[in-house]
């Protein structure tokens, strides 16, 4: 069943279907995908049945996600559902529901299960977890991308209308970019990490992937409140934007862009600049270096420091139970100096204000998401290495402060999807679904 | 002779007095005051003849601060004259001046020298220069108040107009407590510190000291550009302010706040918080916990680490030149581990949302500038303890992003004076302005 949350409402509306049948036809694709290891947890009749009763004497007008089903990435809390953040051992059962998770309950989302994810989110592959590889939804050899590999190939596979990832190196966007989807990463603080087990708490973002931009856009607009409880919080200083007719956006320069011998992958990419200049835009050729020396410092830098501190007490007292690629990354965090700290935003300052000027000059950034997608095998093979490829065009946008969404853009010959990102100021949201909307014809 | 501005550019406008009379009667008060240890280079005639041939053909009308004498903090580039930051092994012969330098300039302002500071503008004392102790400008015995001791000190006893500081701790604010000026401490960023010696780079703020409002105000309009240049410059996002008839005030509650014993400095504070009532205000007593537990992280916590960046190599070759409080204090910068870092980023972001928020419902705060002010020699027999004492009400400021402005608020018996500081949010100087406007009843 296609679960768009436009065509699902309509469907309610008319009664052409009830909730409850689409959640048990739901149920029946979960028992039909288990070896793809997306759930963590799935919802019991039981503690679905709470959520459904929520919706009765009420409503649908009310609601605008009335009877929407959703998945949760297992990072972030679900009201006595365990957390796990994909490590077992660090599971807790938390009192409340995450500020966003909330949000969308009470427009009447009704959560499926908890997905599975690269453990404590450090990761866009999908195989770190002690919960199985998460399988690409298109060709289970390959990865499906993450860390939020479960949210995107439970919304691939028509398991949710949408759900919830985070992205803090790019988790809410490789996973849309390997499985067709939309993955929007809005401006940081925007969505409230309330309730979200931290990657780095100072750049951890709550993002959401679908199908069709109208539900991305849906979502946005519940899940977008100020929460006094988050220090990161911000309020949503929207920029107002209006179409034009003729824009320009700046792309890597040739040299500087990296498809790892994915041929396929760079075609796919000149074919959607070319898409973008159809339809009114003219492509300039920009220095990516500002990006890319932004992007090496996420985990070459201090910030995997937070990640140390997320996990502190797990890694240094039962360093066993954490993955061994992510532990290797997380506990190189524990002894860096705070000089690398302080030179490292010196330089990302720096960067920023580069950022600023080419975001004055141009209307928007396009990149590809990722350069190349690759297969379970070759990836265990090489954790660390394909991973940082994986990142190129994904790991500064938090440090820079920017807003993304990923689109996809294309298929290669063997069915696997190309996805590009459309990158954006901060608080530009309108903008970046503007664009998206154009060149998805949408 | 009377320096302040409007005076100044009425008699230059008349006839009555002219650039170079004036001039030539600084460096007579220059060489009657050498023992106060003010400067540490001041300008030969022919280096002040450049600047005064610079208004030659100039009309006066075009020049806001034409033939307007003001000194320089010697961590502040002045093109072809060392800069020392009170460490002459340090120094270094600019080839062009500080961006705020070059505005001011520009606008006619003439520079007549370089002033002491604690060396580094590591102190809030002005007892750590190697070139003596800058003294009071009332009592000899006391301290000036540093960092920025000079600066104050010269406007004080009448040889500039005006003049710059820093501020990263207090070093802007504090002086003038001691020395009955004016300090205002505008919006990080709004001042560049092109050309500015850091103590912690993303921290520092450049300041304006003087005995009138006017020429405060007078100095920030000329001074307040977007550099390209400084990494950490903000284009100013000017709040505009409407005075009030009625409005309400935040002061520490009486346990929390701090006198060290000085009576006399509790009373005036008292008779401040008086007069803002006689003139509308109400006063309320708030929490100032969050302040007081961000300003202790400043020198206990990882900004250390950014002063140790700042001199790092001549810290490391030769520790022998750093004056021994000062090497103490950023030696210990040095191994100060990231993990610090974040832990003390995320207690400011609560603090951040906590100051927002009394900033939201009170229209600005007033506390003492210092509690207390010492004798030089008290501070030589505890230099660090006492030094800590007078950050207790200044600390916080830059660390929580917020505007501030020192105001003179009356005298002990011994003649000392005594200052209060007016907070606001970042940007806000409009307001700071016009509530010290009213206090001061100019």
């Amino acid at each position: 069943m296609k679960l768009n949350i436009k065509d699902l409402r309509a469907k309610y509306l008319s009664g052409e279907v009830t909730v409850k049948e689409v959640i048990s036809s739901i149920f029946e694709k979960i028992e039909q995908t288990r070896d793809y290891n997306i759930w963590i947890y799935t919802l019991t009749e039981e503690e679905i049945s709470f959520y459904l009763k929520n919706l009765e004497n009420k409503n649908i007008e009310d609601l605008p996600l009335y009877g929407i089903p959703f998945a949760i990435k297992d990072n972030i809390d679900l009201v006595n559902i365990p957390t796990t953040a994909a490590c077992p051992e660090f599971s807790y059962t938390p009192k409340k529901s995450a500020f966003v998770v909330e949000k969308l309950i009470q427009a009447g989302a009704i959560p499926i299960g908890k997905t599975n994810l690269d453990q404590f989110a450090t990761g866009l592959v999908g195989t770190r977890s002690p919960y199985g590889e998460c399988k690409n939804s298109i060709n289970k050899e390959y990865i499906s991308g993450g860390s939020s590999s479960g949210s995107a190939v439970a919304v691939a596979l028509e398991m949710a209308s949408f759900s919830l990832g985070t992205d803090t190196a790019g988790s809410g966007r490789v996973p849309a970019a390997f499985n067709n989807l939309i993955g929007l990463k809005a401006t940081k603080g925007v969505l409230s990490t309330s309730g979200v087990v931290p990657a780095c708490r100072s750049l951890d973002c709550v993002t959401v992937f679908a199908k069709e931009l109208d539900s991305i856009k849906e979502v946005f607009k519940v899940a977008n409140a100020y929460d006094e409880e988050d220090i990161y919080s911000r309020h949503y200083e929207k920029v107002e934007f209006e179409e034009k007719a003729k824009f320009s956006f700046a792309v890597p320069k040739k040299e500087q862009l990296k498809f790892f011998g994915d041929e396929e992958a760079k075609n796919l990419f000149d074919e959607a600049v070319k898409k973008f200049e159809s339809l009114g835009g003219k492509a300039f050729e920009i220095d990516y270096e500002p990006f890319n020396e932004s992007a090496n410092l996420l985990y070459s830098g201090p910030w995997v420091t937070e990640r140390f501190i997320a996990i502190k007490e797990v890694i240094t007292k039962t360093p066993q139970v954490v993955e061994p690629t992510v532990r290797k990354i997380i506990s190189s965090g524990e002894n860096i100096n705070a000089i690398n700290y302080f030179e490292s935003e010196y330089i990302l300052k720096k960067n920023r204000k580069k950022a600023e000027k080419l975001f004055e000059e141009f209307d928007f950034m396009l990149t590809p998401t990722t350069g190349t997608i690759y297969k379970i095998e070759e990836v265990n093979n090489n954790p660390i290495e394909l991973n940082t490829n994986l990142g190129y065009y994904t790991n500064y946008m938090n440090l820079l402060d920017l807003s993304a969404i990923a689109v996809p853009a294309g298929f290669r010959k063997n069915g696997l999807p190309f996805g590009v990102t459309v990158v954006a100021k901060n608080f530009e949201e309108e903008k970046l679904l503007s664009y998206t909307s154009k060149y998805l014809g949408v």
